[in-house]
């Protein structure tokens, strides 16, 4: 079965020599770890069911101290990650270092060498995907990023194999599991934004340095590479309305509740196919509690994909973490030797790296949604109807009103819903009411999506 | 760049001539017509962007008339499959004919005229698996059959794909849209089962023979396709415990919601790899409304997999109907086109063939679950104790008990929940209660799954 010609090993599937598939893998934090244990233990099963007989051949890691505890087997493993580079045995280049100065080099330095290219890294991809495509299309060679949006779940694979037959004409995602975990938490216990953050990042939920997760920028990230590879045209990062959910208050969601909603971060994307524009945007948003996303809590991430033909799809899993995430990675390391073996696989691809052609984004004051308000307004006569006329001035019908007790001496808050406004007159007519003395604070707005 | 050549019109992708891939539908019923309409829209897409020139060369159905009314475009349409079977310039041949008999001559035919097939037939690959995959290895060609296991959900793909790198140890479903929509309906309006039956068969949401469905042998084809795939054996259909929805009333509903759980027909493949054996079963299971699955409503469909590395994985949608069964079926004929272009991928497949080799089934008396009992007995003193007392002869304990009201005089519902008890004891306990005089009706039990 495993004949010896001259000291190389030569396997054989059903009567092929099979040649090597020579991983090379950089970075061997938490998720490289996770990669290094399931190519471990899954490589016969590669070897021996799918005729892929992969091999991990080099690790780098400047934190050379990893590899003892990882199960790297025969891996020669150093610090520095020119030797997976210059090692023309090696294919597939893992490229998990996160950060997108030294990633960017590695990874480009990788594909003018003719390797294939697995990433988890968003905000490279995101940021530097012109450059990055059009190195792989310029090298023949495929860079593939399914651990970058949505970790385990099978988010890239499905756009792009599964539901090729489909326009796909909207996603709405929950994909950051630190802020997904948050609001949870402040749904179930009513308890303040910033002391859930403080037990978040206390059992490993939040970075010590939260500011990606709960500004939205990770959201947007992967929205931005989701909108990119979907409608054929680069998203800048810079270019997408990113909300975090800071402002958002225990009294928030308990007034959400009431009316019979949740709060979730979401990050959205619509093709107006008439006018060919792409509204792209990230945002807290209030979604009925009948809805699916409704149901997706703590780290758990879901994204709802809607095609044309086979409708309404719902991806649910671990969007981060270790293994969820390797998982990932490891089924991209397995795509990448299937091309190996096969040829390139024609799938859709990243296909603005040709002109760097930028995708017609919707602006965002023509968006249009409905919308929660919660005034502080002085308890006085009038207000509410005031604030209701100032409204109808500008087009916006409201659908729901809710006064409620203070939590202040003389400031009570007015919860109001909108019915569908374009955010440009929204904006104009809430601006006008906040210049009111009757205001006590700063409006809070949330969108409802359904 | 499309150069014509003696009448033969060549197109060039990448620089590359492109050959066509030439497609042979049979069966334009309701999912050929779907893929009919979406071949024909997305064909230039399919062309341009995957370098993918497929073209539907024959279509055959022995009703004709359905022709006039599908976007069949320059395809040659006639009442007979051999016409697709002997154009040998045909290379993928999609059976979508439905039935075993008429459908495995077809479609062995096709493979051993070195044909890829594409097919939703579960029944076909439930029951003639063996026979029909061992026919695709001896020729090198593919099945692919993700429309089979829950039409528009990536299930299959995800399985052999993306969760490659995992263990998957068990897989919760529901995928029959019919019983989910009854059981959906009857939970809301507490309306009867044969009433809500009616009306989805008035409504085209059942089948005017709905034995499959309701019976849970549709879910029990699918368990069976999934059960082989990810354990390497053949799962004989008849082999399956499978009970339908059919004993379930409204009260049992109403019971269960005061309880915190509502009712869904599941498919349960749950792997032992210690005992190196499957335990797969279709049955009505109570849910507790927090799990993800209680949230999957109508005929919508879900199948939650639990995979070592990644987690739990849910894939939600629709998983039958015209367009999202037809969505399933395109992009099969994309990746069997992919096969054409860059040689047979390397895929988990059923790899039964050879020997025919069977599963190692877990026995159904050892199956070990919660249960669910909805007594029904003489209004009289001391029955609730003497039942309690007799299950715990048996070593079955009881988490909770629930007396109502009597529907009819003299016999009132009595609603046990016990803790974890080994199906063959749990049985022999509840035969001996059954025999006692205090009981009325037979007892209704469902199991409870977390």
């Amino acid at each position: 079965m495993v004949p010896l010609i001259i000291g190389c090993p030569l396997e054989l599937f059903k009567g092929q020599v099979m040649n090597p598939i020579n991983v090379g893998l950089v970075g061997a934090g938490t998720i490289g770890g996770g990669v290094v244990k399931i190519l471990a233990k899954q490589g016969e099963f590669f070897r021996n069911k799918l005729g892929l007989p992969i091999y991990l051949k080099r690790v780098a890691d400047v934190a050379t101290q990893r590899f003892a505890n990882l199960p790297v087997g025969d891996a020669a493993c150093s610090a520095n990650a020119d030797d997976v580079l210059s090692d023309d045995e090696i294919s597939i280049v893992v490229e998990l270092v996160g950060g997108t100065a030294f990633a960017r080099k590695l990874v480009l330095d990788a594909l003018n060498r003719k390797k294939h290219v697995v990433t988890a890294n968003k905000a490279l991809l995101a940021e530097y995907g012109p450059e990055i495509f059009s190195a792989a299309e310029k090298n023949n060679v495929s860079v593939l990023f399914e651990a970058a949006v949505g970790g385990g779940m099978p988010t890239i694979k499905t756009i792009r194999e599964a539901m090729i037959g489909n326009d796909i004409h909207a996603i709405k995602t929950i994909i950051n599991g630190t802020c997904n975990y948050i609001l949870s938490q402040m749904s179930g216990a009513g308890t303040a934004f910033e002391t859930v953050l403080a037990e978040a990042q206390a059992n490993g939920y939040a970075e010590a340095d939260p500011t990606l997760d709960i500004g939205g920028g990770d959201t947007g990230h992967k929205v931005a590479i989701m909108a990119s590879l979907l409608y054929g045209g680069y998203v800048p990062y810079d270019s997408i309305a990113i909300e975090g959910i800071t402002s958002i208050t225990p009294e928030d969601i308990a007034f959400a509740a009431e009316l019979g909603y949740c709060i979730k971060l979401l990050g959205i994307i619509k093709h107006d196919a008439e006018a060919n524009v792409v509204d792209v945007r990230v945002h807290p948003a209030m979604l009925h509690k009948e809805h699916i996303l409704a149901s997706v809590n703590d780290v758990f991430n879901a994204v709802l994909l809607e095609g044309d033909a086979v409708g309404d799809i719902l991806l649910y899993g671990k969007g981060a973490g270790e293994m969820p995430t390797a998982s990932a990675v490891v089924g991209d390391i397995i795509d990448a030797a299937r091309d190996l073996v096969s040829g390139p696989v024609r799938r859709i691809n990243m296909d603005y790296y040709a002109q760097e052609k930028e995708l017609s984004l919707k602006p965002h004051g023509e968006v249009i949604s409905r919308f929660y308000l919660r005034f502080t307004v002085k308890d006085e006569p009038g207000v509410l109807a005031t604030i209701a006329a100032m409204f109808g001035e500008h087009g916006i019908s409201i659908a729901s009103v809710m006064q409620k007790e203070g939590f202040a001496k003389d400031a009570v808050p007015v919860i109001f819903l909108t019915h569908m406004a374009r955010e440009e007159h929204f904006r104009t007519a809430l601006q006008e009411i906040e210049h009111k003395s009757f205001i006590k604070h700063t409006t809070q707005v949330i969108r409802i999506e359904d």
